[in-house]
């Protein structure tokens, strides 16, 4: 198996309200390599990033297995840079600034060898960008797996309701999903979701969990209760990593098998957190992987019998 | 076993975004013995009343086999009143008035009878009433479940310190957790609190589930996704009233078994809210709570097995 994920390679420049980080590595695709590379090796990359892009950031990419042949480096330019500042609730936040570089004129070439990725990952970006990826693809992957945001919604919504229906998986927040279905309760904005064409529907809810809908099965996942939350950028990419990283590593893709999809996600994002960037994605054991696992089954564990 | 149920028992008017009631009969302690006489059907009540307070509702807490020697009627005074209003997210709402009437001079008074109850729920009121009603006791409850508020914790810090050194378990929200700690990590909140006094936290997190602290250990428990939230009001309470019912009923006063409890009260408070006030706890049949068992039990279910 192969799994391809498209999206932003990039830099941040993060605030929270106990720290801050000059310009670090970040961008969705990058989150997402870090995470899946703890389930499975054989992973492409397709992005873009200037020529200031670190070197030995990409190295450490490829040292996990990740092929970067699909990696464009752009001589002349910058990378996409964002830089935010997160609130006191550490759950809201405010982008001070945010320079597209390199991201502006991005056109994703597939590899050859690329086209034949079994599962596919495409983070957020232009619906337009993603509906070129898929179209590149030699076969239907076995599982497309997409993320998108409220500005797509809000100015692109016949680009997204194209690559809607093109997906098996889209995995948005609950605020999205509020908007992307005019409905309040997630139930009924998943029933209305699921008719826009992904067969799955992740909704992440930040601290609060993540709910995975399928025809008319629910199944919820706790984040697992931290001490600390020191940065919360990236967490939901790190999620969608683990997630599609252990399916696609697992081959299977039932509704069994996304669900344990939705608890390694929510493990590896639990890591994220802990430190700013990608910093402790890059040192997980697997030792620490199992641990987190474990509580988090140790979490929501319970013995109920109910007569038949 | 028996189950001492102390709290409130009012009238509220409420208004949310989508409809509105007049003066509809609610109450702490209300909800809480509707919820409760699901799984037990040895409970004492004790509240007070003015002579404004339907009979029929008295007599309909009875049939439920509720024992209301101990629900005082004061003549020629009226029932304590709130109403309040819901915003659009249905999580927040903005008190309208409050009158307390005859709860301004309660001095709860156990008959005696009541004063051997084996399991003990304080519903919200004043510290100071409820240590009053712990020292009544002639015998230590196996279990005293307390609920506060942050009003307390602003006014009556001193009592509230008092009476959290007498009980067991303490049921407050998040917003309550983090008020009475000074802490914004619950898990750091839950450690704090847990050296007050009560041996078990369980903090109330609305649409977002419920958390029960115990030692060092932690189980998180979903609320069960509904289509449409008609009206939150009591739901808490009814939480509260589930949980200390199913566990009175086991006897069994375990971490497992008030895992269970957190269940139970989730189910009955995902009842509470598809109706206003006690409306829809007055008709739940057995079929329906072991469906919403199940539900739930679905909701979380997955299956991981790790290497030891």
């Amino acid at each position: 198996m192969s799994l391809l994920i498209v999206g932003t390679v990039a830099f941040d420049a993060i605030e929270t309200p106990f720290s801050k980080t000059d310009r670090i590595v970040g961008g969705a695709a990058t989150y997402i390599s870090w995470a899946a590379s703890y389930f499975t090796k054989d992973i492409n990359l397709v992005s873009v990033v200037g020529d200031d892009f670190p070197k030995d950031e990409i190295a450490a990419l490829q040292k996990r297995g990740i092929n970067t042949e699909g990696l464009q480096i752009i001589s002349g330019q910058k990378s996409f840079f964002w830089s935010g500042k997160y609130h006191l609730d550490m759950n809201t936040r405010t982008t001070l600034s945010t320079e597209l570089n390199v991201l502006a004129e991005f056109n994703p070439v597939l590899p050859e060898k690329y086209k034949t990725s079994e599962f596919l990952m495409l983070g957020n970006l232009t619906p337009q960008i993603q509906v070129k990826v898929i179209e590149q693809m030699k076969k239907k992957p076995r599982l497309i797996v997409l993320d998108t945001m409220n500005y797509w919604m809000d100015t692109q919504r016949e680009a997204l309701d194209k690559v809607l229906k093109m997906v098996d998986v889209l995995a948005i927040n609950d605020e999205e999903a509020r908007q992307l279905s005019q409905e309040f309760s997630l139930i009924k904005a998943a029933r209305k979701i699921l008719k826009l064409g992904p067969r799955y529907l992740v909704i992440k809810k930040g601290e609060n969990g993540a709910l995975l809908f399928h025809e008319s099965d629910v199944f919820f996942a706790p984040a697992i209760p931290l001490e600390e939350v020191f940065d919360p950028t990236g967490a939901g990419d790190t999620f969608a990593g683990g997630f599609i990283g252990h399916v696609a590593s697992s081959k299977d893709i039932s509704f069994d098998s996304l669900k344990r999809g939705v608890v390694f996600g929510s493990a590896m994002a639990s890591f994220c957190v802990e430190k700013f960037g990608i910093e402790r994605l890059k040192n997980v054991s697997q030792d620490e992987l199992d641990d987190r696992v474990r509580e988090f089954i140790d979490l929501v564990q319970f013995d109920i019998s109910l007569e038949d």
